[in-house]
């Protein structure tokens, strides 16, 4: 099939905050009386008016760069590269607010296709030059950062030129999408087919394909459409020595699986050029619902149950207590604020339910059953449908709160379920340790017959230095989850921010096998330095 | 907890055949008649005392190898280092009718656990000795049969000691086995907790934990309990430079996933010594059914939509028309030889129900439902029941076969489903062009959202020589595969027999990256030499 691009691209980010201008908003009074820690930043002018280091790649470089994808496609402005700087952690709002540039790259350069990568990193390779892959610009972890120390210069390689559907294969419900497309886009081009994707993280509007796989992303609708890297069938990868294309069938036996070794290696080991991946029917039919349950350990072990039982909705999350009275706009709904049985509002779930009505009936018919019997309280559509209308929304409230002085993150881990417990514990209270007068709020985003996710939001008011605030409390929580035996992330990948862990998690051994692969495809060390790769 | 070991040990199987000597039995008339290919065997006197090459390993290292495991647990008789020689394909088991042992390890050792298998590791590094993980000796494609050049010998690492149940966490649903559990051993020790794996590949009597993970083990239950390397959420691998120790989580973002390059690796990368997987309680309900379909296509497009749909029973196979006349017993179960329809016998489809009568019924229901309107046609439990009863049986009536001089052998793909028939066609039509008058039988014997897997049987005129009638429609059936753009291996591995064709499914990069990984964690390619790596 000939290649099929989206006609309209989402709008850029602003710098220094999330998303859409069109779409902040101003902090509800509701939030602003219930946080209590209003404070003004100090020194946090959020101006898109600043001053961007003078690039360190001498001209003969971007000369030859230019030589190589065309002017058109080679930008040193400074407002491109400031859109390039970093990603959309609190952190990087924090230094983009503050002014603090210094890991702009020094040039923008973007690739039409899988040719023109390759060609820019056997230049980068040759000239010793960074290259960092840039794809929604959502980063968490610290992943657009590279280090340039003995290098040229860093050379961000923006794929929003690479947005096409290269091709559906319907019989086997596989689609080849291209890395730069972002969530709305790609679900755009598979709508024309009458597929989709079926992923959305809370990125989704401005995340891309490239970057799920290249992160292991995992989505709000993972419990019935599965991790993105489960969903990937296919990588096509750029490196400076040549490519891969892998993906000969779902699965198979010929020896280790290496799709599993570029699936989450976050530019460290090549550039995502195309990746084939399941897709579905579109739903014809999605119903969200609320249940109530009493505490947080029922609400879970209701979770477990589940998914153990491989009878699992489309959507299912479960909030803890305290997120769970933040959260509730009307806490009537849950059955007032003394909760039904008087002990409190509870924990709400989330369930929602996507497909034909006959297989949403009949899922819906068996959970609802396991989950009466396990002790929910069915709540009906409305906080179902509350969630699903503000879904994407939660960054752009974070930009309202850090106006206002407080501070606001989130992190998440993942461990088995009998570990549940001690690992919530022991992050809760680290977190709490670290940031008196804290709010930490927790959710289960995603579950698995052995274990599930826990995803942790954190609000303080952020004093004089916001930025000086959060890392310490940001470095307890990982030591916390490292102390409990979880994996220091569940989807936002490792970056910068979690490498410092991440020898605690694969071992030394484990570690020297991705410097020898590290190795293999990236001899020269230009790709993505400095992330992932302890 | 502490560690559990089974009670009894399967019997050792003979050299030149399968399983326990008690199961084997004279080839049925009913088959003798059918495959009308009745030759006598040249030269093959499935003799069980034949001489063994004289080691290589001089003695002053077998007394290093006894100084750290004991006297008794190193053996260089020649009835154990037969009994250690080469797998059980097909070519295994004619040379070593025909008394070629010339793989024949030097030395057998038996390690009790982790440590003993690092003391070996790091004493053969030093040594500069070949080490082959030895399970239960079950391999199909070549993989214990190690390339010694530039080494001082060969010692098979055998694991039968190292036969734990190390841990059960019932909240998780996971459990820690030793390497060395065969299957029913595994299953026995699980139950005593009301526990089960439930992977039963046809291997499952012999076959063990550590190869089941080493070889990406697929097996008939799949379709409801996964690939064996899909049940995997932990690995603890021994490798001469130090351990590794994977699994904090069901998944994560945590980069690359590790454990997916020591899942078939096949002894290459390291000899796994704990794995940890998820298990699942008892089923209470097994019910087995047969299915009529008029047609191969019809069957496999069945298959498709229940895969696609996340309608799976337990188990889902589906033999070709060949497969289907030949395996019948009694036509008149599947409608008579002209069929139900008038147009021959059609293709024979199991299905297979297992869980709590509850789930049972509902699968069944909706399964049902979806197959009738799919134009199968219900045979009831008698098919079902009957394939259940032979499922571990094939291996028997091949020795029985072989001992007339028919040669039999399979082999298995996988491959996405809008190449499903263009790759039956083209392993079909190679394997017959190949072996003039051969029967060649098909199954598939796995499926997954995106695809299947094809499994063939081939039963020939064995000739003067069968090994040489054997190795070139082997050939070119793989060479068909690799045409076809599909994978060399479904679940058999790679080993050997199956390396010439692993850089066309990896290419070059993917090649270079598994040489890459291999000496980081085998400088001294001891481990399992000329085995899977390019």
């Amino acid at each position: 099939m000939t290649t099929e691009r989206p006609a309209v691209l989402q709008p850029e980010m602003p710098a220094t905050r999330w998303g859409d201008p069109a779409h902040a908003s101003d902090l509800p009074d509701g939030v602003r009386d219930l946080v209590g820690m209003v404070f003004p930043l100090h020194d946090t002018p959020a101006r898109e008016d600043v001053t961007v280091p003078a690039p360190r790649l001498p001209d003969d470089l971007v000369a030859g760069l230019r030589a190589l994808l065309g002017d058109g496609h080679v930008l040193t402005d400074d407002a491109t590269r400031r859109l390039r700087t970093r990603g959309k952690s609190t952190p990087d709002l924090l230094r983009q607010r503050t002014g603090d540039l210094g890991d702009a790259p020094d040039v923008v350069v973007r690739p039409g296709g899988h040719d023109d990568v390759a060609a820019v990193l056997a230049w980068a390779q040759e000239h010793r030059v960074a290259v960092v892959p840039f794809g929604g610009g959502t980063a968490v972890t610290g992943g657009l950062v590279a280090d340039p120390t003995g290098l040229a210069g860093v050379v961000s390689l923006d794929l929003g030129r690479m947005r096409g559907l290269l091709a559906v294969d319907p019989l086997s419900s596989t689609a080849t999408l291209e890395p730069g497309l972002r969530g709305p886009e790609a679900e755009a081009l598979l709508a024309e087919h009458g597929l989709m994707l079926g992923h959305y993280p809370q990125s989704f509007e401005y995340a891309t394909v490239g970057g799920f796989a290249a992160t292991r992303s995992s989505g709000q609708s993972s419990a019935g459409y599965g991790r993105f890297d489960a969903m990937v069938v296919g990588l096509r990868v750029a490196t400076p020595v040549g490519d891969v294309w892998l993906g000969v069938s779902p699965a198979n036996a010929s020896g280790p699986d290496l799709r599993e070794l570029f699936l989450g290696s976050e530019g460290a080991f090549g550039v995502i050029t195309e990746v084939t991946v399941r897709v579905r029917p579109l739903p014809e039919v999605k119903e969200y619902e609320g249940w109530r349950w009493p505490s947080f350990v029922a609400g879970a072990d209701a979770m477990r149950v589940l998914a153990q039982a491989d009878l699992l909705p489309t959507v299912l999350r479960l909030s803890d207590e305290a997120e769970t009275a933040i959260n509730l706009a009307d806490p009537e709904s849950i059955g007032g604020e003394g909760g039904a049985d008087g002990e409190g509002p509870g924990c709400l779930m989330i369930t929602g339910y996507e497909g034909t009505p006959a297989a949403v009936a009949a899922k819906k018919a068996a959970v609802t059953a396991a989950l009466t019997d396990l002790g929910g309280t069915a709540l009906g559509p409305e906080p179902g449908e509350a969630w699903a209308a503000g879904r994407f929304g939660a960054p752009y409230l974070r930009d309202s709160l850090l106006d206002v002085g407080v501070l606001v993150e989130t992190l998440e881990t993942v461990t088995f379920w009998s570990n549940r417990e001690n690992l919530y514990t022991r992050v809760k209270s680290a977190l709490e340790a670290a940031l008196p007068g804290a709010m930490v709020l927790c959710h289960v985003s995603h579950v698995y017959a052995t274990g599930c996710s826990l995803y942790f939001t954190v609000a303080a008011p952020g004093g004089e230095d916001p930025l000086a605030t959060w890392l310490p409390a940001k470095a307890a929580a990982c030591e916390a989850i490292v102390a409990a035996g979880a994996s220091i992330t569940h989807h936002h990948a490792v970056g910068t921010d979690h490498k410092p862990y991440l020898t605690a998690e694969i071992g030394e051994l484990g570690a020297e096998v991705l410097r020898a692969v590290k190795r293999a495809v990236d001899p020269a060390g230009i790709l993505n330095p400095g992330v992932l790769v302890p």
